[in-house]
């Protein structure tokens, strides 16, 4: 039969070009992708991606599961997710939990385990003892802030830091009452206590009140939270002069109401976001946000299941920590 | 075992209701939800959805491809085909194509086929001919505005209908010179071609003229494109009074062109879209959109797999028509 690596060989390229073309990836180039695929009809390739995998007594299945579509920052990391799963002939099998954690925990215990090589999972709710008591053996990869002393991999960019630059940029602008926009409510089980972590240990380091009046609770992080959590914060006795959101779309949702209102972004209250995506460039005012690098994370997670699945990865479970930046935007700087 | 009707027997519920719990569904009240986990306890169930598939000879799997997972009307879609699986005990295995033929004919050719029990397919690429060919024989259903002379289920919403509704509303308010953005290049596949036909008829209905200067093709349908477009749009000869985008990503790049020209949205040009994302509601202007019902469309979608895969479905191909409305923003009507 013929294989990637015939194709690649004949068009004189690499085998992930090939893996590209085949894929249907954008950034080809034409006179590329015209190039292998006059060497895929030449030899007469046919993708068979499956047969590999079940030679292997494997499905070529990975199983992808997130706490919600509707969120687009994991529509985008799914997208990724399924590109870089491709580029190692593995399909993804793709499910969302709404952060619920009977979901998790069934997604956790190797639902359709029968079908699946292995999981990336982002969870919300699972807690360190769900996961030692884990009896499903197939490989499990964690993204995501939540922190596990669990012998499993786990990819997550540093939260931390990326929440420190954010409110250092604030202060940097001048700025000295930041609001902290979608904490969870209990706080036994908060999602986003490493970027609240981050929002207090900048302040603190710049003599400034971290005050508990300025963090918002909310119930989710979608646009809706972020709208009632930035309506609940000027309703208060005192108005901050930034908000630090949770996620872009928290700080969309706290952008609509700051419209709604009538004050001016970011003359009157500057906005700063996390997550990058692509909604936020394209906002009425364009998002400052911290843009993880979703690519890699995707990229290091599917390593992770398919090392993990080669059995040539150390017993050792990994921690990788992909990059993050910030990118400045109106809602802080204002227009140029 | 235990069963979800046994459950649901001792709950004093519906099977749907058992279903809604386990699956983590949102639109449960806590009272409910405590109640039939009661029966679960009591019972102890332990969901085992892949045994009766298995037993039947299918894997418990559909899979979906959608042109983009990073546009959020596939994104809401796939959440919603995801739950309406669920209540049948279906995975969704989610895959995208990018909008491109090879990729598009490798999924309908029943790549993956031994993991899936079917397929939900909305193609961009994919001529008659293609599926006429398609030799794969597990149930096929087609998505979207492309029309087929196939025999496979589809399951379309009046997109002429929705677009003529889109432009009589621009027209009722005044507009005269109504744009179209987000037509394809090459006219020989042209997915946009209800929606633009839409659009030429309600023009024509009304004595407007249907100026192909009006009508701008772009690449694809994301917010670049409609960006870029806009951009077109008002560098050219004769600025329109009133945009009606082919998607609403379209039309909130559309929106960004205008606000970097310090053109005003509705006053200078009005602005509709097409698909209701959660996204154009919280949009700097609320953005005017075609909603149609997504709900409907999985559920359709999902039925008419489910049935093919009982065999209690009629050999007629089915031809659904989900429910659509106009949902009218501030990008139209302007600030209350």
């Amino acid at each position: 039969m013929v294989s990637l690596k015939d194709v690649a060989q004949r068009a004189g390229v690499s085998i992930k070009t090939v893996s590209n073309v085949v894929n249907g990836y954008q950034h080809v180039t034409p006179a590329m992708r015209e190039r292998v695929q006059r060497a895929i009809d030449e030899l007469g390739y046919r993708p068979n991606l499956t047969a590999r995998h079940l030679r292997k007594g494997r499905t070529g299945i990975i199983a992808l599961a997130v706490p919600e579509l509707g969120n687009p920052y994991f529509a985008e990391l799914a997208g990724a997710v399924i590109d870089a799963a491709a580029q190692h002939d593995y399909t993804v099998l793709l499910d969302h939990t709404g952060g619920r954690r009977d979901k998790e925990l069934l997604v956790c215990q190797g639902f359709r385990s029968h079908v699946m090589d292995g999981l990336i999972l982002s969870p919300i709710e699972l807690e360190s003892a769900d996961l030692l008591a884990r009896t499903e053996s197939s490989p499990l990869v964690l993204l995501g802030e939540r922190e596990y002393d669990a012998p499993f991999d786990h990819i997550a960019i540093d939260n931390v830091a990326a929440a420190r630059s954010a409110v250092r940029h604030l202060i940097d602008l001048g700025r000295r009452r930041i609001a902290f926009l979608g904490a969870r409510r209990e706080s036994a089980r908060e999602p986003a206590h490493l970027r609240l972590r981050g929002w207090r240990e900048e302040l603190t380091a710049a003599g400034l009140p971290a005050d508990d009046a300025l963090v918002v609770a909310t119930d989710g992080y979608g646009r809706e939270d972020g709208a009632r959590a930035m309506a609940a914060l000027l309703d208060g006795a005192d108005r901050p002069d930034a908000v630090f959101a949770y996620n872009d779309t928290v700080a969309i949702g706290a952008m609509r109401t700051l419209a709604d209102r009538g004050l001016r972004i970011p003359e009157d209250i500057a906005v700063v976001g996390f997550d990058d995506i692509e909604e936020g460039r394209f906002a009425g005012v364009p998002l400052t946000t911290i843009s993880p690098d979703k690519e890699a994370i995707a990229r290091l997670a599917v390593d992770c299941l398919v090392e993990r699945l080669s059995g040539g990865a150390s017993t050792e479970p990994r921690r990788a920590r992909p990059g993050h930046r910030l990118v400045v935007r109106e809602s802080t700087a204002g227009r140029a």
